[in-house]
């Protein structure tokens, strides 16, 4: 993977920010750390790197020995978890602790909390009142969404910001109250993402390898389940100064790789799809059998897509592919997954729905054989206006996995359809 | 949440693991780290404890340092990430530094990689090549979806295990490889997990309150998506041990909270039905329009779902669903996100598949309000061998949420009518 670092290519000295997640319920595997990618995506946008992200459970010790190594090591240290009024709360402690600092109750952050708890009609325990301490260099920070107010530590040419776990507080007060604390890296950060699909990384790599060695614009190609996305960034000392570098060089590279590109940056191989049918007012439909579903379910999570997909069948068993028009000779003949029951399924939903293309699947999802094929074997179908294609698809792979690609292999398969009759 | 922390209940010394997630792409907010989550559930399930986690880039000189720091203060580490063919993966490298080895390529090893890409016949290229080394420490951990290759290090009384990060591929080498290679804490782990549904969390955890506050068993409830689960766990010296203190206590529980409980431990709310359907020699089929197959993708994600699922039509728009038997009069008279399409769609679908059950959805799932009705409006209906039933969803979200809950709420249905019937 080429990758392409916002701040690699940064003008000035880099300012550096470590991420500091707390909370024993990360350290037992009960939740998946979303904060940790999203205050990290946000960073980056600024020009603020991060080197090291580090984890510890709700343990005074730890959690003191990981901010110190934190502090040593960037200029702002990002805390996110145990501001909640329980005792193994202990962030505000540990805080504390570093900086040598006695923490106080704050009156105007408990009167504060006190109305909170009385708009709600709930009396304030007496734990909650530690949500209302301050030490001397700490700003307090307001949470509408919740009880846990959050610390702004200026100290020692440190910048320490202490935000509660939830995730919906945590953005909030990111935007309302981080952000606007945050030094300036005096930079604007510009990028675009060029999505691609039917090459592979090395090769697409190759087309463009006189881009990705570059500073600025910074090019970097990632493998996504869906294909391989190229990244155009640069950073200036103004947006549109950083537009007008990456802007030619995007346009460039979108030349080269035409053929394989089908949409920039929120656009995914559905919308696209989507906008081709659009534009030549057809529509299409598909008939699923080892994706069982799975087509339909990845189409219509795209807002519009009515406008040109009229509908799918699930034809799990070979009764149903028969009472939707599959001839049993072909599936005695061939079996059901093979390539002739590929091309049936196709034509007959396009019949079926009416419309200008129908897609199919069929094959082994696993974990057992079916049909005796083995798990990963699958046909691939698309019937367009004219002409009716297929495609074998094999390799193995969980049945999650198989599941995937085998609609993701259908659904490119109409794209450049779509795309070479244009 | 009330928490079941395993190891609270631990009985000797604790075997203590770290966890390090490896990748630019964590700390560039690209990526979500849900390996991290899903190690830590798998420890913990064994009595091993982890006090912290590290994240660190692409960077030898930061990932050696982390190495440094994780293998000094635990027992075991588990690398994930960093084992790709490229000039920036480097965990083999710094893994080498850290333990003064040096790196060859691993006869074996190398054979098996060619042997991968002769299959897909392709040419391996010279990067693949330090996908094969080995230390003189290290044992090859074979991965069968994936080329890179895992190692398994024991030196200085330590055990290292390093793991690619696609999550398909660490989650099967873990079992394969890197389970039975882990040392036994003299502990024996015992849980189980009852899944339930249609009942709040607080409602719930009322009717165990008095589990809820054991040592042993340690009782923890978890809302989840599907609904609420229950974890009973023991720590003890033999497994039996364990499951003498874990069983009564599940039992009891199930018992008190009969009505909502749809399965145990692996199973889910779609494998519930299937068993209930096989046993009554009865099987069903979906209409579906709001969640777009996302419905049948949930089924047919259960492997041996074919012993009852006939298949599913998702009759998008109002042309598929007169197309598939809904009068034309019931969609002007009453509009398409209304009761009686929902009741149509159900009835039709059956006759269609020819099953025993017939489940619909249809509403508005979004961002734009759809015949009139606001984004989270939806009916579904359940149309069985006698009765016939609808319920009205009516909650806000984002198109996701939406299809995610009437999904649900369809086939809660078709479990709770499943239930009644029995």
């Amino acid at each position: 993977m080429q990758r392409l670092n916002y701040t690699d290519f940064a003008m000035t000295t880099p300012i550096v920010a470590e991420i500091l997640s707390v909370g024993t319920e990360i350290l037992l595997g009960e939740i998946v750390d979303t904060n940790a990618a999203w205050l990290a995506a946000r960073l980056n946008e600024r020009g603020i790197r991060i080197f090291r992200k580090q984890t510890v459970g709700d343990n005074l010790l730890r959690l003191c020995n990981a901010l110190d190594l934190a502090l040593n090591r960037a200029d702002i240290v990002i805390v996110t978890g145990g501001l909640g009024p329980a005792d193994d709360d202990m962030t505000r402690e540990a805080i504390s602790q570093v900086f040598d600092e006695k923490p106080t109750v704050d009156p105007g952050l408990l009167e504060n909390l006190q109305q909170m708890f009385k708009t709600r009609n709930r009396p304030m325990p007496a734990a909650n009142n530690k949500q209302a301490w301050l030490i001397e260099s700490a700003e307090g920070l307001d949470n509408p969404f919740g009880t846990a107010c959050g610390w702004a530590v200026r100290k020692n040419g440190k910048l320490l910001f202490a935000l509660p776990g939830p995730p919906s507080e945590m953005k909030k007060m990111w935007a309302d109250q981080v952000e606007p604390r945050l030094p300036s890296t005096g930079q604007c950060f510009y990028h675009t993402t060029i999505h691609t699909c039917l090459i592979g990384e090395p090769h697409l790599a190759e087309i463009i390898s006189d881009y990705t060695v570059m500073k600025s614009p910074g090019v970097g190609t990632y493998a996504r389940a869906n294909g391989v996305d190229v990244r155009v960034g640069a950073v200036a000392a103004s947006e549109n100064e950083a537009k007008k570098i990456v802007m030619p060089a995007a346009a460039e590279i979108e030349k080269r790789l035409h053929e394989f590109v089908y949409g920039r940056d929120g656009e995914t191989l559905v919308s696209a799809i989507m906008k081709m049918l659009n534009l030549r007012n057809e529509n299409f439909s598909c008939m699923e059998s080892l994706t069982g579903g799975a087509i339909a379910a990845e189409v219509t999570a795209c807002p519009g897509i009515s406008s040109c997909f009229a509908g799918s069948i699930t034809a799990y068993s070979a009764e149903a592919k028969i009472a939707f028009g599959i001839s049993p000779q072909t599936i005695e003949r061939y079996g059901v997954v093979s390539q002739q029951v590929a091309e049936e399924m196709a034509k007959n939903v396009k019949k079926i729905f009416k419309t200008s293309w129908g897609i199919a699947t069929t094959g082994a999802a696993g974990p057992d054989s079916h049909d005796g094929k083995q798990p990963g074997t699958a046909w691939v179908a698309v019937a367009g206006p004219e002409k009716l294609e297929t495609m074998l698809v094999d390799w193995p792979g969980d049945r999650a996995m198989i599941i995937n690609r085998v609609g993701r292999s259908a659904l490119q398969m109409l794209w450049s359809a779509l795309r070479r009759e244009k």
